[in-house]
């Protein structure tokens, strides 16, 4: 599928029948007025009706309306909604930073700038805690990276992972109303960006470290846990594992099966990966093996460094070791977090039947989501264009949310759980389908949900307060 | 006089002829009636009028309104308008961080945050100049500080003086809509200073360096001017001496003294009197001598730090040692840059007749004003409750807008002195008044006069491009 354009794109929202085809219907008389199909989402389903947002990539503004009455001519669908998604790129960012306080004289000013900021200053000069209350500590998430690993873009440098950084806070405050910053730095050896971000914690209430590659990241976000008071998470690694988590929690709900009696394979023993596996464990998934690009990663390999040592040694209890299609043979759940087309379909056909594959990779997957479709019984991906995106916008907003209104001082294992089987639990059993195990990404009831779930883990005295980092 | 509660504050904006004595009218009044006068300032004068704003404290809403109509019964002034001006402290802070762009669908989403961004990345990854068209750059100071000098409270660490930054960047936007974002960085020694801000420089279209101690703000201003290529200021050094060089350009057209024959003092060699003493050179004043606590700074003296060391070669051309009070005689101008309540009456007494005296230290200043009156011809102080308020908000909202503007690499000494004479300009000579030297902070020409006479120098091939800083 090609990237869309973003010239004459329109959202169609349908309601239709829930029946076997009628999708394929509607497609197919789409496709046959010549218009392209993005984004195919579940808004919600009803008792006997689905109803579903269709983007639409047209030629032209008259070849969009044409799309539209050719749809309102299938039978039993009706188009409840239609707006145009053009998008257009804004010159100079896409963030501003407002003033909540209105000055109109000498007396505010004076007040806000002076006087009472000073009261503040000194108060937090005594209590560095009155900070969390008083300024804009309260509701802010630094948003930081070095550029190591910037989505599908590599080692880019800090200075370009810019505009990647602001869609991030973009997507914090349109789906949380949580303040976030982006902060780029310019620097690569870890020892001074552990420095670097413990100097500037004292300006945020929370830190989300960003497109940082493994295995620096592990160390990063482990040493500055243990160094400041606020939180701090490498987002890449738990947001993605979670809304992973989520994903499997529905998708085991379909297939009825215990999760001690599956095999998972993890494809990738990056930053995500390891997060996805790490996750797995603590789902009591009866096996899992991690595979790199040397294979199955086992404790009989002597090529390991710390972190996938650890791997070694906390899975894979069988040892298998070869090629991942050899340790794919009879496994139950494929996890790919390695990048764009790295599987041949030949790969994971040999997984049990009714397997369940998360392929994480966006823009572009690990594998052909349609080459999937004949023998799992589950699909999720990374992208928008597919049912069951596994997207970490389903989990930061909501978490960070979270974690600044309880004030906590670190993320804990718990917590992440917690903001897990809240979004799983967003979809009532009832509409759980096998192109529906996760909320979409502008399902409001999403953030919080995780948010609430969040603060009760934060608060709860019977939860243990596991640190989230990686302990190798 | 006291500091104002914040409750039951009051502006009343009157006109009444421009006539002596008339002031003391409206004040006697408004004292007879119980009320507590805050700031008086000047909004404009007409040919046979004035109109000033007047902040008052009322006991009660009651005691308010009483008030207004007492002003009202004093004959010829006509109250044009009236205002609360309660300011309430808001939880939280200053500053919320809001998305340009809207996202409405699974399209904007991607094209937000996925495909557009990526391509931008891209682009910078090729070329870094491009970030300053594209991203947050093109509208964004960061105001960094290591709080080793919050004005007022001194050295009270990074942490505490967020809420002065925020105060600033609610300026920053109030005043020239440009975005600025505070950083506290926890880091006291000046290399780990100058290698924090230039690896977190590339976040930002210019920097703004706060309350940072001298003689370490002198190095940390020069090292990062040279190492990156975005302007960067310390702007409690510049925008004092800049707004201080417009008040002193105004007061030399009403006393009609040329420059190059006034000799004059300046009290304080820290961070501001250092840059004071650096303008006067610029303006050509005939004679500077500038004191530290042990008195006159001069060439004999051997136990100078480098950067006074400096000044005793470019200042003090006649040598002349002693205390304050003794170069002070025969001065005609006096500037205080050092802190509350260090002068008596009887230091200042012995300059000349007809003398300028500014007292910059705020909220207290060097001396009460109030004593100065008899014997100064022209004063001005750091406080917005007297006239002639020098108040560094009339310079850096516009300085920095326009270095935005003319995407300058650097701050030059041109730039600053443009400022200083479009401030001075924006009253017109027929204007000018011993208590009208300098526009207030709310009149809304400033900052647009200041940003263009910035990017005039700028652009102008004329000008040479001088750095601001203090190399000694």
């Amino acid at each position: 599928m090609q990237p869309f354009s973003s010239e004459n794109n329109i959202t169609v929202r349908l309601r239709y029948p829930n029946t076997i085809g009628k999708l394929s219907e509607v497609t197919g008389a789409i496709a046959e007025a010549g218009g392209r199909i993005g984004s195919i989402t579940i808004v919600r389903t009803e008792k006997t009706h689905i109803i579903r947002d269709f983007s639409l990539n047209a030629a032209s503004k008259a070849h969009a309306s044409k799309l539209k009455s050719t749809i309102q001519g299938v039978p039993n669908v009706e188009m409840i909604d239609t707006w145009e998604s053009n998008y257009k790129l804004r010159e100079g960012g896409k963030l501003e930073i407002v003033s909540t306080a209105r000055l109109k004289d000498y007396v505010d000013l004076s007040m806000a700038c002076n006087t009472e900021l000073s009261r503040i200053s000194s108060a937090i000069h005594k209590d560095q805690s009155a900070a969390r209350v008083n300024t804009i500590r309260n509701n802010i998430v630094g948003i930081v990276t070095n550029g190591t690993s910037v989505l599908g873009l590599g080692n880019i440098g800090s200075a370009a992972a810019l505009p990647l950084l602001e869609g991030k806070a973009v997507l914090f405050k349109e789906l949380s109303r949580v303040n976030a910053f982006p902060i780029c730095l310019d620097v690569k050896d870890t020892a001074s960006m552990i420095e670097m971000v413990r100097a500037i914690s004292c300006t945020f209430g929370a830190i989300s470290l960003e497109a940082i590659a493994a295995p620096a990241c592990f160390e990063i976000e482990r040493e500055l846990t243990d160094a400041i008071d606020i939180p701090i998470l490498h987002d890449n690694q738990h947001s993605t594992a979670a809304v992973m988590a989520a994903a499997l929690i529905n998708a085991l709900k379909i297939t009825g099966a215990a999760a001690n009696n599956l095999r998972a394979v993890v494809c990738g023993a990056g930053a995500v990966g390891t997060a996805c596996a790490r996750m797995l464990l603590h789902l009591d998934i009866g096996d899992i093996v991690v595979c790199d690009r040397k294979g199955a990663i086992h404790a009989g390999r002597n090529d390991l460094p710390p972190h996938k040592r650890w791997l070694a040694d906390n899975t894979n209890s069988e040892k298998r070791a070869g090629d991942l299609s050899s340790v794919l043979e009879g496994s139950n759940i494929f996890i790919g977090a390695a990048g764009a087309n790295i599987l041949r379909p030949s790969d994971v056909r040999v997984m049990e039947k009714d397997s369940i594959v998360f392929v994480l990779s966006n823009p572009v997957s690990e594998i052909d989501p349609e080459e999937l479709e004949d023998f799992a019984a589950i699909v999720a991906t990374g992208r928008s264009e597919y049912p069951n995106q596994i997207n970490n916008a389903l989990c930061f907003p909501g978490l960070f949310r979270g974690l600044l209104e309880s004030r906590a001082q670190r993320v804990t294992r718990e917590m992440l759980r917690a903001a897990a089987k809240a979004i799983a639990d967003v979809i009532p059993e009832s509409e759980l389908r096998p192109d529906y195990i996760i909320p979409g990404v502008f399902n409001d009831l999403v953030a919080s949900a995780v948010s609430n779930a969040v603060v009760a883990a934060a608060n709860s005295p019977r939860f243990p307060r596991t640190p989230v980092y990686f302990e190798y």
